[in-house]
């Protein structure tokens, strides 16, 4: 018995979804403020979002409550709703283009750090920018799910997976595994969130604790490389597939092992001797123009790559489309149209969502939209937000396509290209910066949530759920989203005050990047230092050439070969969370290989136990620096011949008292 | 099949027992000069034993050589060997009567800190002392081994433990599950030779490293409650009963949390101000004084206790021999005369050690150490050492009776006799403080392995080996300890310039316990600061209460009361490797809960690993000390307020550069 679109849609599924909607949330902030890298955290959600809904669901039975089963359909809203919520904790650009508009991401340049091109973060504005553009994507594929979902039959990996995993909790076999694995997740979590709370005692001032730890020796620290103590990464590296890992350290080895050392060698002829740490005519102008020389050629590639894909698969439905109008399976390499696939699309298309409904939708919201998003970002004129507008409905279809063919979602790259062309549409004079940045976010958010509605509409659609009930999950979701991901970054912004800084705990490594493209988009290159275009160029280049060997390579070779959008990443940061990721990577190889059943069934349990371990204890942690409360002791790291002068130093210290 | 006495002793046993006799005086003295606490090694070296010496058949094999099996017999026979090698370096008072002559134990006193009563250790005289008195003990009770093995039946725990052991190896099953625990062995000693080796690098001053580690507070620190972060001593709490550990950490509770706080506030009035940290007249002296009354309240409410079990049991034996003369069997409870016990005794007697042989031995090494010993110790007159002859014999079987009974060696207890009866006869100005040291070892070294000699020929009894092979075998094995324990202590001693310093790494706290006896014994109560001795009797008549308490109440309460002499030894050092035991503790306790079988099968291993890989640590490390090579990094580890001052220094040292 499939409940009603209305039964699947309960209390309790949303309560557990607002909580754990902040839990992720805080997950997400964490990691896009500190290393940028951000896993796929499906698979945790549906894991304690199941716990939490039985959880309740026994309380409800103990408490004598009219017992209502947990039915797949209601562990389909809850993951489509929490999902939603801590996906605005990345598409908000917390850890980049919003924060990028910060004065104190603005002061590590010179250029484009005036009035016009800086707008500070606050809680108001940020809400209600998130409100204003976050519903549009919702809106704007809606009637299109039909062609997508069943004629298209579009695989959809990642959804289908979670798909596959709510099917399996919801046989007996699978409650009882589940349990199993929420139990290791719980027992992992508990040692992360205490290890955490443990290494807080130490960290008493800058380079204190178990994060400056140079575990492979002084020299190493410096040129960061050392293994940082953070299970939080750890977790990200059992879950990354192997080979991003170790492209990142490749990438850290190259960079800061390579690079920057030969680099370094040039101060005072390449670059003033004179810049200090953080300045981009410096060293840091090599670091972070390189990172994105990377990144933009990574996205060229695979932007040219999934367009071509998508065309040529969508030419060839078409055509098979026009000659079999009759059925809605024609396209799916090899899928017959069995009992359960008749019994989904029976359900998929009972409960419809109006067109006009979504038509009014988008025009609604997309109307409010170019009214009011001008009131928040004047740079940002009412006409270039309904050029967005008209663009998005095509961009959205793109990316939920490609997305549905490959899993790989380009709203960031949609996003820099929104940097790109607003920015120089508006030039520098006129706040171009600011009005990238936020063109950027509204371009961002509407590919992204379209995707994203997309791809629930297939997990959906795999657990018999009404497309109504993953819509309305959605917006419910994006709501909570909208609200919950300003006030867990305020947070952040607010407990810590170094965020964003280079060389802090929390340097959010894509607002300066993100930053920093703009600057790029709307003055060229004249803010680049000596060669570095030369070496972008080459950097950019490379990523495209080692993306297109990747893809014609055999697998036996290519599955060797390094993702170069992996690589950039520690170009700025360094390898620190790389040694981390790999250290995790080399537990899950060791485990796999010595008790491959136990690893397949609880790997992915212990590395979300110990991402949301150190994820909840950023909330403890927090509210005590906003409390004042600092820790007691450092634990500091110094050369013998340092240590030496200390300890003199200390003598006379304590001999003076 | 049992092979003659000649066949038991093969070279390869005395290989592999050289290798493991060194590896274990390491292990001994790393611990005698540590904290102090011993653990029974035994079962490790057992299993090692066994290890290496089916290694080196197995070689054999592979060459083409004869193939010998090996037999439980030659794992006897290494076992004796090894555990006579390592029992030297313990009862060659490297850690004890032996160091507390040298010139660095003696300033920490003001008294009979003069050229009589001070020897430096050097090589030389050590090993010569110990050639000279440890052979002794071997000949003092041989004559007597039937009547205690085989007539009164003795049951000596730890011997018959370790012949269980062995027996229990050479069955098939037993095979199995001894490669299984010393696999376990090995990858818990590869783990803690690595943490040791990885700790290494981050201690380059004092006060630096993981042993520095203020795990619960730098409050606490200073108190010495911290853990320590030493599988050594998480290896040792899991072999030491619970009862032992929490009596450590409550005596180092009462004193470093109670007692010391509390006198301290007399500063001024009940001990001088001006006294430094390691001034006996101040603090220091009531830390040393009063835990030396502790462990003699102990010792003496053991002898008596022991004694008069013994003399019970001597008498009622008599008693019963005299009415049974034909048969051998007739003390022990609950015996009965079956075809094993026959067929151990059949072979207990057939190979005889003629009764000339030992009371030849003993008169002649008896009459050489007379003669020498006063060479090397002017102070120790050669008619003292007559005197302790005479009464050895005596002395010797008391301590193998006992023991067998009891499983309590109270070698050191006769030791501390001997250094009040012989310092007291000898006098402060005749050099009262050495003679009393020095007979303390004499007596010391002869009970000891009197006593253990008796142990082995009861392991050899149960495992069917010849009482010839054992004799030989404890002679070899004691050999070898004469070179390697001084050899050892020699590395440690060079290696590291501050062992036996109060506050160091090394403190080597029975050290300065002994010498302060034998001050103590040599100039009566004169140097005790105000008041201690009265806390010292307090403390004295505690210990007898407390112990008396232990043996009248029932078990179910008396399981919960502490060791009088465990808690002794925080007193003067601190709890900190208290604290690591109780972690091994823990561990156990939670092990022992969570999957009972797993713990009783490798609990062991595990604890010998962690032992055996730092104490082969500390092998390269002195080496490395030994070549002045330093470690690179310190840890360190500052209060906020102190690392904010010592930053700002910092500052001013890489600016200055």
């Amino acid at each position: 018995m499939v409940p009603s679109w209305r039964e699947q849609l309960t209390v309790r599924a949303f309560v557990v979804s607002a909580l754990l909607a902040v839990l992720f949330s805080v997950i997400v902030m964490k990691l896009s403020l500190t290393a940028g890298i951000i896993p796929s955290l499906n698979i945790s959600a549906g894991l304690l979002g199941f716990f939490f809904a039985r959880l309740w669901a026994a309380a409800e039975a103990r408490l004598g409550l009219p017992r209502r089963p947990f039915t797949r359909q209601e562990n389909t809203v809850i993951q489509t709703c929490v999902v939603a919520a801590y996906g605005i904790a990345f598409s908000g650009g917390f850890g980049s283009y919003m924060f990028a508009m910060s004065s104190r991401i603005a002061g590590q340049a010179t250029e484009a750090n005036d009035a016009m091109n800086v707008k500070d973060p606050s809680l108001g504005w940020m809400i209600g920018f998130l409100f204003l553009v976050c519903f549009v994507g919702l809106f704007a594929l809606v009637p299109l799910r039909k062609v997508m979902i069943i004629d298209y039959g579009l695989s959809y990996p990642s959804g289908t997976a979670t798909a596959t995993l709510i099917n399996g909790f919801h046989t007996p076999q699978g409650a009882k595994d589940a349990k199993e694995q929420v139990k290791t997740l719980g027992r992992y979590s508990l040692f992360s969130f205490l290890w955490g709370f443990f290494k807080w005692f130490y960290t008493a001032g800058d380079d204190c604790g178990f994060e400056s730890f140079p575990s492979l020796g002084l020299e190493a620290y410096e040129r960061k490389f050392y293994f940082s103590f953070s299970p939080i990464y750890v977790g990200v590296g059992m879950i990354c597939p192997y080979i991003i890992n170790v492209s990142i350290l490749l990438g850290g080895i190259l960079s800061w092992g390579l690079m920057w050392p030969l680099i370094e060698k040039k101060k005072g002829s390449w670059y003033p001797a004179t810049a200090k740490g953080s300045d981009l005519h410096g060293l840091q102008g090599y670091k972070v123009f390189i990172s994105i020389a990377m990144i933009l050629g990574d996205g060229f590639y695979n932007f040219v790559k999934v367009s071509l894909r998508m065309s040529t698969a969508f030419m060839a439905a078409a055509r098979r489309k026009s000659t079999l109008p009759v059925s809605g399976s024609g396209d799916g390499p090899a899928r017959s149209l069995d009992d359960d696939d008749l019994r989904r699309t029976e359900y998929f298309l009972r409960d419809q969502i109006p067109m006009g409904v979504a038509l009014a939708g988008y025009v609604a919201v997309a109307a409010v939209s170019v009214g009011v998003v001008p009131k928040i970002f004047p740079q940002l004129k009412w006409y270039y937000i309904l050029a967005v507008y008209g663009m998005a409905p095509v961009l959205a279809f793109c990316n939920a396509y490609g997305m549905g063919l490959t899993d790989w979602s380009l709203a960031t790259t949609y996003g820099k290209l929104g940097i790109f062309v607003f920015g120089a549409w508006a030039g520098a004079s006129h706040g171009g910066v600011i009005a990238g940045l936020a063109a950027c976010g509204v371009m961002m958010t509407i590919v992204a949530t379209a995707a994203d509605l997309m791809q629930d509409f297939k997990t959906g659609y795999m657990t018999l759920a009404s497309p109504r009930s993953m819509f309305i999950s959605q917006v419910i979701g994006t709501a909570m989203g909208c609200v919950i991901g300003p006030c867990v970054f305020w947070l952040f912004y607010r407990a810590f005050d170094n965020v964003g800084l280079s060389g802090s705990d929390y340097p959010a490594p894509y607002a300066v990047v993100y930053r920093n493209m703009a600057i790029f988009g709307v003055q060229g290159f004249s803010s680049l230092p000596k060669h570095c275009l030369t070496l972008c160029c080459v950097v950019f280049a490379a990523a495209v050439v080692i993306n297109l060997a990747r893809d014609l390579a055999p697998e036996k070779v290519s599955r060797f070969m390094p993702v170069p959008m992996a690589m950039a990443i520690p170009f700025y940061l360094g390898s620190y969370f790389a040694i981390d990721m790999c250290v995790g990577s080399a537990i899950l190889f060791v485990w796999e290989r010595v008790d491959k059943a136990g690893a397949d069934m609880f790997a992915r349990s212990v590395a979300s136990g110990l991402i949301c371990g150190e994820g909840i204890w950023s909330m403890p942690q927090s509210v005590l620096a906003l409390a004042k409360v600092q820790p007691p002791i450092c634990m500091k790291f110094l050369s013998r011949s340092t240590n030496a002068r200390v300890d003199a130093f200390i003598q006379t210290l304590s001999s003076k008292t």
